[in-house]
C-alpha cells in the first residue's frame, strides 16, 4: 500500500481489535452466561448516550460524547481493565494508561492520534459537561448489569451498597432524574439481597 | 420506577444486550480465536467512521453516520445475522428484519423509537451519502478481518474473489482511495491463497 496515512489508519483499526478481548468484571444479562468485553461495552454506552442525552441538565454535544465513549477504553488494550472498586490497582492506573495512550494513539497519523488522545484525556480529566455525562453513563450501565444478574459480580467481589453509591455519585452533578433512578435501584438491590448494606 | 419514559429506555437498553450474543461469520484478528459478535462489530465501525470520514468524496455528517452504525444491526437480535453471501437467507431477510424493527424499536418511547427506526431505514435504503458511507465501512471491515486471518471465514464458506469484489463495490461511489485499497487487498488475498479466484 503506497498511501502511508491509510496504512497507519488500517494498522490502528487492526490493533484495536484487541479491545474485544479485554474482559470486564460485570456479567451480561439476557441469559448470556459470560462477562462483558470492553468493545461491546463501549458500543452499549454510545447508544445509551443517544437515548439519555435528554437527561443531561447541562446540554451536551452528542457527537463529542459518542466519540469519547467510543475511545474511552482503548488504553485498556495495554493497561487492562482496572476494576472500579480495586483501590490497589488504581494506584498505578494513571501511569499504565498514559503509557498505553502513547503507544496506541501513536499508531495513527499524528493529527488523528492527537484528536483521539485529546478525547481520552478530556474523558479522564472530567472537567467538561460531555466528559461528566459520559462517565456517569459508564458508571450507571454496569450497575444495571449487576442488578439484572442478581448482583452476581457485586457478590463475587464483596461490594457493599455505599461503594456502589459512591461509584455513581457523579450522576448528581449530571442529572437529578438519573441520580434518583440510580439510588432507587441501589435501594432495591439491597432489599432483594443482591447487594450488602 | 414512576418515570415511564425512563423505564422504557432502560428496558430497551437491557433488551439490546442480546446483540452481544449475535455471532457473525468472520473471525477476529490479534490471536483472538473466536468469531465476532455484532455489538463489538458496531463499535469497531463507529471508530472506523471517525477515522475514515475524510475519504468520503461527498462529505458526510459524522454524527449521523455514527448513530446509524450504532443501531444498524439491532434487528439481528430477532432476525439473526444474515451472512452477506447467503442468497437463500437474503430472500426473506427484509420481512424478518422489518418484524424485528417493529418489536425492538417499539420498546422505546414513541419519539425515540421513531428516530432509531428511521436511522435503520436510512441505512437500509442506501440513498443518502451517510448511508452509503456507513454501508461501505460495514463491507470493508470484515474483508480486513478475513485477510488478516488468512481468509479463514472465506475458506469455510467457499467464497471466491468476484463475490468479495461485488460485496465491496459500493466503495466505488463513496471513495476512490478506499475502493483502490479494497481492490489491492483482494488481489493480494488471491495471490497469498487466502481467497480463490
Amino acid at each position: 500500500m503506497e498511501n502511508n496515512r491509510l496504512r497507519q489508519q488500517i494498522q490502528f483499526l487492526l490493533e484495536i481489535d484487541r479491545l474485544k478481548n479485554i474482559i470486564r468484571r460485570n456479567y451480561l444479562t439476557a441469559g448470556i452466561e459470560r462477562r462483558e468485553n470492553s468493545a461491546e461495552h463501549s458500543w452499549h454506552l454510545t447508544i445509551m448516550a443517544m437515548l439519555m442525552a435528554e437527561y443531561a441538565e447541562t446540554p451536551v454535544n452528542l457527537l463529542n460524547v459518542m466519540k469519547m465513549l467510543t475511545v474511552h477504553d482503548l488504553v485498556e488494550i495495554d493497561a487492562g481493565d482496572t476494576y472500579c472498586y480495586d483501590e490497589n490497582a488504581a494506584l498505578d492506573k494513571e501511569k499504565r494508561e498514559r503509557d498505553a495512550a502513547d503507544r496506541i494513539f501513536g499508531i495513527l497519523p499524528a493529527d488523528q492520534g492527537k484528536e483521539l488522545r485529546h478525547l481520552w484525556e478530556e474523558f479522564e480529566a472530567q472537567r467538561t459537561p460531555e466528559a461528566k455525562f459520559a462517565r456517569a453513563l459508564d458508571c450507571l450501565m454496569p450497575m444495571l448489569h449487576n442488578y439484572h444478574t442478581k448482583g452476581k459480580s457485586w457478590k463475587e467481589h464483596g461490594i457493599v451498597s455505599r461503594q456502589v453509591l459512591r461509584r455513581v455519585s457523579g450522576l448528581q452533578e449530571v442529572s437529578d432524574t438519573l441520580w434518583q433512578f440510580a439510588c432507587s435501584v441501589i435501594r432495591d438491590a439491597v432489599k432483594q439481597g443482591y447487594l450488602s448494606e
